[in-house]
């Protein structure tokens, strides 16, 4: 039952730059690891296409500052361009193995599997194929995002990355962690008791110019609330402003 | 920072019949109308394609049953299957217009439309051709979810109506409602200052075999949580226990 008839004209567009939110402000310390991208979409003005103007913002755990935190990330520019996160899962370091490694490992593998054939910029493969490459003993949640030419964005997530876009001033598309129980989400693992690409869930969402996108890891959406995302990034006009390069 | 390591197999995986919450129970009366359909996807292991297997329910807020309230939904086995749901804006009354006729309208009209060749088994130009086609006055929330048989499973959006995906016992994935302000959402309208296909959310999701899906208008989403209504499917084992024909 929605009750009141909309009357006034359109909302006023949302600003097409990129924002940075505060979120390494002081008064925003987070307890635990925020590991965030932005994203907005841009029209190609010759092409009528759209890619990413991205952004990135590491905010490493305090107890975890000296290694550089656990989680990992990459940003590519191939085709509409490409935003991944992983998130160590921190319970290696009980059995002495540097929860870093795996995480930072995935991403590598999966920068450099990009513009594989055989991935065909499908972020579900990417994650099978740089999780079948990595070495390292630990495990990762993880999610990658794929920016088609034409405005689809796809997305694959195993865990409790995440990934929100922002329209308008309000958030259109969320993903929805994963977990096995509190605490315990689904993650790609060096063992065979963990996840694999065939658990991840994959959605995709169109966009449109103007957009904005924010992925992190748990850290971020652990800490900030999605209104808090949305009020934060309203704050900022430009990418300058907002001071990413 | 995710902290636990997962050491335990693959959780069992959820049932891949269809079930019906309890919502009409007496124990969950409704504040507001509730409408919502229930789908789970099916192997047909014939052709390795999957369907939806779909139940209805309809409560009419407790002032509007003599009408049949205000929401309309329409399913149809067309393709792996399409689920729909409209919810007429109630402040239509307040200028003696019936609310539940533009809803109405548009679902009867959507439900002729779907195997249209212009169509193309898009909901978002679904909708745009059921808008056009309906006469009635007033306006409507709405939201369409049209099944490919190779399990995508595709969605278009205006306002508040909304859908989960269950999987293995928690939601994967989610719309989320657009509204101008608190309680006057996103809506398609006999008037030119409502909104159009063109402000639809449109995303899509991967099914696998098992998942559940359950869609709804504000009124089921306002008054159950997200965690209540995974907890009733489960307390529900198969079809015919829940009732659904």
């Amino acid at each position: 039952m929605a009750n009141s008839i909309y009357r006034a004209s359109i909302l006023q567009s949302y600003s097409q730059l990129l924002f940075q939110p505060c979120l390494s402000n002081k008064h925003c310390v987070p307890k635990k690891t925020n590991l965030l991208c932005f994203a907005s979409s841009q029209l190609n003005p010759a092409r009528s296409e759209v890619s990413f103007c991205i952004g990135t913002h590491l905010i490493p755990h305090p107890n975890k500052v000296e290694r550089g935190g656990e989680d990992a990330f990459f940003v590519s520019n191939f085709k509409g361009g490409v935003i991944a996160v992983a998130d160590g899962v921190s319970g290696w370091a009980e059995q002495n193995v540097d929860p870093s490694l795996f995480s930072k490992e995935l991403m590598a593998n999966a920068s450099s599997l990009v513009g594989n054939l055989e991935v065909n910029y499908d972020p579900q493969i990417l994650i099978r194929k740089a999780h079948a490459a990595t070495c390292s003993k630990g495990s990762a949640t993880a999610i990658v995002a794929m920016l088609e030419r034409n405005g689809t964005m796809k997305v694959a997530s195993v865990g409790d990355c995440g990934l929100r876009v922002i329209r308008k001033g309000q958030i259109i598309f969320s993903t929805t962690p994963q977990e096995h129980y509190f605490d315990c989400p689904y993650q790609l693992s060096s063992e065979l008791v963990g996840q694999t690409y065939l658990d991840a869930v994959v959605s995709s969402v169109e966009l449109v110019e103007g957009d904005t996108i924010v992925m992190g890891s748990d850290g971020l959406f652990d800490n900030v609330f999605d209104g808090e995302i949305v009020s934060k990034l309203a704050a900022h006009s430009d990418v300058v402003e907002a001071g990413i390069g």
